[in-house]
């Protein structure tokens, strides 16, 4: 099947693309099964889909990136250490690391079947299947290290020190689009604080918090929510 | 602070009854944060809650049990492999090892909270802390020895083979309450069986599926649904 085998040769090239010794591969098959959309799985015999490597690779990727995380940054609350590991394990994320590794040119479908170009839940599946099969090929060791030279980086580049105070946006918007300055109205009710964000007399948004700065912080937000970027 | 130092002792002798040998733990605060309720972190300066250890432990115990079931069911589909996981990582199911363990009897909470004795997410969610904090001592390979001895037994428990048949169910069901047979009527339509479980006339469920087997189970899960055990 001619077929068969581009699809074969198409899997090879990517895994020396990523350096990887092929003659010494003992699993081929898992990579296979790695790039093999349901839609074809379906219309082939004995032919395992992508999906249960998925569900394998999903829970190394959450397990490898909580641990890089709890140790990068240990004074974190529970809740900034889950929205930065969903920043890292989100589709948009891993679906650009799959185009950037070609993944995406070696996965095969069914006969009638479209995987959309643009769409991350899947670019970002099969991510996480070929994870497994490394993983499987390999060993947990090896793909930490993988993933320390491919998805690593975003760590950083997510980190809550890389994502600009809500006020800092607000006011670079304002300057961007006008002189005027902006001004924060501050109120203290029931221990708790109400800001007001206000520009030329405009109330552009409101919040809440334990502190002045908190309070301020969440009207900026606010603000945002509501502009046309 | 005798309360405190209480406090350390319940955590020893947790340790000491788990067979961990104390004199040689590197890392015994992680042992006591696991164990800190946020309203106790909260009264208190310095002090960290369980939460983020509760974060990394849940990751540790996703990726080892996917792990485990890939490997012993190899020819699950990806919807099994997740139903059976989700069981096996239950609240329901850690807070029943939670409890065997002792470990509820460790935790530390605020003078005024009060932690309900039934709350099976609390006390699955010390479990993660704990698998966390013995994680951080320890390593992943003792961490995954300790869940081979503790919860690895219900890997096999609610294995799908064990999961009984629905129609093997309602007819112990019926058994108990009366000599009555149970007869399914099935018909095919559409490419599509719909079947009815009927006892002494009386229709109890109704169920559809592209064969006759699949209906009938459908129509004894539907019966069984409505059935107040």
């Amino acid at each position: 099947m001619g077929n068969s085998s581009n699809f074969e040769t198409t899997v090879h090239n990517l895994l020396i693309n990523l350096k990887i010794d092929i003659t010494k591969i003992k699993h081929i098959e898992y990579f296979y099964q790695a790039f093999t959309h349901t839609t074809f799985a379906n219309e082939h015999r004995n032919c395992k889909s992508f999906q249960y490597l998925e569900f394998l690779g999903d829970a190394i990727l959450q397990y490898v990136i909580s641990n890089e995380i709890f140790k990068r940054y240990p004074d974190y609350k529970e809740g900034e250490a889950t929205r930065h590991r969903s920043a890292i394990v989100s589709n948009k994320n891993l679906s650009n690391i799959a185009k950037k590794l070609g993944l995406m040119n070696c996965v095969r479908t069914g006969k009638n079947a479209f995987i959309n170009g643009k769409n991350e839940k899947i670019d970002s599946d099969f991510f996480e299947s070929f994870i497994a099969a490394y993983y499987l090929e390999f060993n947990l060791n090896k793909t930490i290290e993988f993933l320390q030279k491919y998805l690593f980086p975003s760590i950083e580049q997510f980190s809550k020190s890389n994502l600009k105070d809500p006020k800092t946006i607000f006011q670079e918007f304002i300057q961007m689009h006008s002189k005027s300055l902006i001004h924060y109205h501050s109120e203290e009710k029931d221990n708790e604080f109400v800001s007001l964000v206000i520009v030329d007399g405009q109330t552009y948004g409101i919040g809440k918090g334990k502190s002045k700065k908190e309070a301020e912080k969440a009207a900026a937000r606010n603000a945002l929510e509501h502009l046309n970027f």
